[in-house]
């Protein structure tokens, strides 16, 4: 086993799972979605700019395939040069060979690449109404479970990435509502917990029901019972990586009801997630089911690069499945997080050039 | 190999590409599509109703996976009861456990299930206005290169099957468009040749290229550059079937522009087609390469039921890829036409039962 993977929670669990999976065969697939939660001032900072956050998701699907946007004329990164982290994901995919497929569940953009559609709409600020109808949800879900199916009858590991401005909070809402104390993570370094909770708290307030269908349409967004679907079928099938953080675990403490195969899962995540200590993946996790969470311990502490430093510091962490196609990469091909950070340096030069044509 | 499969062409390479397959794993791809060409009076008996011609292809892949149609309240049947090809497609991937994923190239309604999006428009009646832009045939083989580049990438073999009203009309101007002598199959017994030569030649007189794409944008439809781009990049990384008649001979002559990997292709079909004497196959693709043509010898000659036996008279005879999807079922599983003949019959009496809820 790779001496850059770690285990936390249940460590039996954690090793067979990664054991079974040495040298296989991978497909990653990317969930894009959108919630208007994001543009609530102070909670994101994904995309530069308000009304630009809504292409992140589809610029991140873009990115990953072409290398740069078409979406929108920018490079995926923060004014200062922070990228997004879908250029490590980009970095690990190609590094191990592992193909990708992009599913749009309710990103209010489409990206310019082939990709699943669901017929689902974007989810709304959950501030100020509820993030979707009752019939979102279970559509959702059965969609998801048909994806999960299919995708998961094709590699002996399925993971499954997320990209939604905003996330975060609904994640943290949703499981409030479910019974999960959680404090979930941040893009950024000073996590606005208290915001967070404070909306999480008055949408839930608006609520009288308790089952999860309802909480989700209440205050989750689409992601979280598509990616439940996928999981429940494809779980039956081979092994998944839920690859994201506290993100996923809310689409975890959904699936209870929707149902998995607990002995195929595995969450995995960035070794910065897990060093946040403003939140609490490993205990969220545990709180929901015996299930390990595996993170991939990069190098970007020691990147001469400061965009990619910054992850070390707190600033990003995690997203695009960054975490969940390290590990991959390195279970199917043994590279290390040395040569990942190597190969990242090479991608983030890559992308600051196209900037000068 | 299978007893009930025959090749035609190339045998030494029929039996390679054959050989190759046996017990391997299968990927069913769908590619629906529509051109309005198909509301041409008398060249197509694909759905009911000429108003209803559109929601045949969507209705296909709802069939194939939930055995009915949910965008339209029918059963896909003729009113005679002569079922969609579609049945022999879904009886074999079913008794073969191959999974299927549906790519919408155009398709003028969509499915209501998860399917590829490419964000291709539906072709225009070639018999008033050219097929498409230019840039839509640039859209559709990158879009399709793509895809055939992920799906190729997961399986050992990747059918492709198609489904678009008045496709053989299209696929006829094309193949003539790119000097290609062919006579078209048909849906129909009696095949409306001289209507359909008629409506080819007038397109593509108002024609001065002969560059392949410009001849797919005025006189073809999206499936064939959404197909040919698939085709090039999955049959550098895997085996291909091209399932269908005709309209895979128009893709395959496209494809010499877009390029493949010859030794990894097979065209696949149903014996019905290879016995159709109105039309020539086997002549029709030794014209363009020589690549094999393969054919499942179904039984359904042999039926109880009026409707299946029509396929042995004339009717139908291929689409949705039946003929590609026995094949891969005969391949992979070893089941053998009287077999599929007998699951045919049970699931068209399934199929009937639901008109009587």
């Amino acid at each position: 086993m790779s001496k850059d993977i770690g285990i936390f929670g249940n460590q039996t669990m954690g090793q067979e799972f990664l054991a079974g999976l040495e040298k296989k065969q991978f497909m990653f697939s990317l969930v894009i979605s959108y919630t208007d939660t994001c543009t609530i001032p102070g909670i994101t900072i994904a995309g530069k700019n308000p009304d630009l956050l809504a292409y992140t998701p589809p610029a991140d699907a873009e990115f990953l395939n072409f290398g740069y946007c078409r979406c929108i004329d920018a490079i995926p990164m923060s004014p200062d040069g922070k990228p997004t982290p879908g250029l490590l994901t980009k970095t690990a995919l190609e590094a191990a060979s592992i193909s990708n497929v992009v599913i749009n569940a309710g990103s209010k953009i489409a990206p310019k690449l082939p990709y699943f559609e669901t017929g689902l709409d974007y989810g709304k600020n959950i501030a100020v109404e509820p993030a979707m109808p009752l019939d979102s949800v279970t559509q959702a879900v059965e969609y998801g479970r048909m994806i999960g199916r299919t995708l998961g009858s094709f590699t002996d590991c399925l993971v499954i990435g997320e990209t939604i401005p905003g996330g975060t909070t609904t994640a943290q809402a949703v499981l409030t509502g479910l019974g999960v104390k959680a404090k979930v993570s941040s893009s950024m370094p000073k996590n606005p917990t208290l915001l967070k909770n404070k909306i999480a708290n008055d949408a839930l307030a608006k609520i009288k029901s308790t089952n999860p269908f309802d909480v989700v349409a209440a205050v989750g967004d689409p992601m979280i019972p598509t990616v439940a679907g996928m999981l429940s079928t494809a779980s039956s099938l081979t092994k998944v990586i839920l690859a994201g953080g506290t993100q996923m675990a809310a689409v975890l403490a959904f699936s209870k009801i929707t149902g998995y195969e607990k002995k195929n899962i595995a969450i995995g995540t960035t070794s910065y997630v897990i060093d946040d200590h403003t939140a609490n993946l490993v205990d969220t996790i545990k709180q929901i089911d015996d299930i390990p969470v595996i993170s991939a311990r990069l190098a970007l502490k020691d990147s001469k690069i400061d965009g990619l430093r910054a992850f070390a510091d707190g600033f990003v962490k995690e997203g695009v499945g960054a975490g969940g196609a390290s590990i991959a990469a390195m279970l199917k091909v043994g590279i290390d997080a040395k040569h990942l950070l190597e190969l990242s340096e090479a991608e983030y030069q890559k992308t600051i050039s196209q900037s000068r044509i």
